[in-house]
């Protein structure tokens, strides 16, 4: 049976995932539940479409990845069931899927549900857990709904370049501090054509891509593309965010001699 | 098989939950562990209830909730087992239960141990969870105790309210920092008789039960009945608790027209 | 089929967890996975040799142990594959299994692996997980590697004391603020020869050893050789670290009459 995994910025200091793991369990005791993260930051889509699509290809085709992060936009919320790259994913309209996938979804389907039902608070447990046990014991997608193409789609944000240089922002911070950039290493390439750079980041210099953490000494600031594919800037055996103060979103220059 | 949820203030940075799980896992290799919370705020009781009586009835019927909260709360401590509403409950001797259960339990076991046994300082992992293994594998409740009546029944905090007015108290804040109150939506429509309203939460007022967070304009503050069934407090994409400085236990005052 | 624990300083609020989870599950989709805990301090080998000290034996044996902690911690990192004490270890040759283990290992192995391989920056994901379904699946341990004899041994800290005193250390701060020190209560006792004693943190001064927290009024300092069978000192329903101001690697002095 396929796995469900589970995203959200509900915390785990309260009943919220609890309940949505029994409305999974109730239906089907023999269900495989993934936790992916629940402390994405509050209504923070970028974030969660970050940890989604650096995590959703790792598990078997077929899995369900139910995603409940800013589920209540809107005063009409409008909930989806998408089927991409094998493995479908359930969430609310709020684009974090755009975000989130490295290719287009081959199909998405609005979920149908009674505008005044109960609902409104707690969507994950009421509308999201349902539709995943009905993908889970065989039953079809487009079943929970009709299909739709006007979902919303914002741009990810690009890195901007020119011949000499690559302006990128870092998407992401993780617990280790570790800031990873919007910026993958075949553009790098493209515009590196092999000559020497210069990463500059809030003033500090980064001249060279490593392999590894530790291809410098504990403490040194490093530049490398991670297990993520992305550009990531580190320190060795240090927290790099909290000691130069970055965040996400800040900007980071790369020229090119 | 019955599911086991676990339920405490252990936190998950030590090795504490891990061992519980192994204490079960090496007698039930196919247990199914769903945690509730290990973030209860220390000895906290109160909160512990609300996080129960909100999620245990979303299991199915039969599931095994091991409850570790202040569980060493005196020299002597004693640990029960209830069987209330189709499910079983397991924890200490301090009143929680009464405050998490919306029915009176059908029985209660002082569960049986050893004295002088070395479970003073551990009993999720050396009582409970052997309790636990024992009716997951179809174990009689009445094998592991004498039957009790004289366990701590503490009153929850009630509303207090006369024709006009209520005063609720806040019970719990949530990760987004919605704040819920001990009021229920009957009790509201019993006094309220239809009647125009406001509720006053430190000098800010509301005269409106909305029916989802985002009835209003992001960053306003809401009022509305929510999954819980108790009027909650919050703010649309914010945090009410901290925006407004509000803590558990703070009055919330309503006064109908 | 055995179970697998995973610890590591990966927190919880990214993609990390998830994705070693799903290299798991994408081979064995019934594993049995359960997390010890994700937020041992970055880089901090001494705690997490602590929790894996009073976990491990807790599970079945045939367990394996994924301990993902510094693991990058050198510019050639090389990774293990222990046999113990009828568990199996996984992790990297940075000295925590010999500071976690109670007995010597019966094997270690070193896990090959291609050196520029892309592991340099996963590797709980992309050696630890496939060695650990090895395991699971029936392979043999040494057909992952060579034996190896020369792994770092480092010597864990030890209490020092002559024929009237001791001093202790404390290894390890859990969520409620207990202290729990590098002493156990066989050397104690071998010392103190009966003798009454006075234990001095920080200035405070412990006279007895009790059986549970309880023992005192709340709010009292305690001290007793708590379910990790070492020196605890812990306030009755409060945080004696956080009061005390207290921090690991703190002294703990014990003067016998």
């Amino acid at each position: 049976m396929p796995i469900i995994t589970l995203t959200s910025d509900m915390g785990t200091s309260g009943y919220y995932v609890g309940s949505v793991k029994a409305a999974i369990l109730s239906k089907i005791p023999s269900a495989t539940i993934v936790d992916i993260t629940h402390h994405i930051r509050p209504f923070h889509i970028s974030s969660a479409a970050f940890v989604i699509r650096n995590a959703y290809n790792q598990f078997p085709q077929g899995t369900v990845h139910m995603v409940s992060v800013d589920a209540l936009n809107n005063r009409s919320p409008r909930f989806l069931l998408l089927q991409a790259d094998g493995h479908y994913f359930i969430g609310a309209d709020n684009g974090l899927f755009s975000l989130a996938l490295i290719k287009q979804p081959d199909k998405v389907f609005e979920i149908a549900f009674a505008p005044n039902s109960p609902v409104a608070t707690f969507p994950a447990r009421d509308v999201f857990a349902p539709v995943a046990c009905h993908l889970l014991q065989g039953g079809q997608p487009d079943a929970v709904g009709k299909q739709v193409t006007d979902y919303l789609r914002p741009t990810a944000w690009q890195p901007t370049y020119d011949a000499n240089s690559i302006t990128a922002v870092i998407l992401y911070i993780d617990e280790y501090g570790n800031c990873i950039c919007n910026l993958d290493s075949t553009l790098f390439a493209q515009i590196a054509k092999g000559r020497a750079f210069v990463i500059d980041v809030k003033g500090y210099a980064i001249d060279s891509i490593s392999r590894a953490y530790s291809d410098h000494p504990q403490g040194e600031i490093v530049a490398l593309f991670s297990s993520s594919g992305m550009l990531e800037l580190a320190m060795n055996h240090g927290n790099m965010a909290e000691l130069i103060g970055l965040k996400e979103g800040d900007m980071v220059k790369i020229n090119f001699a």
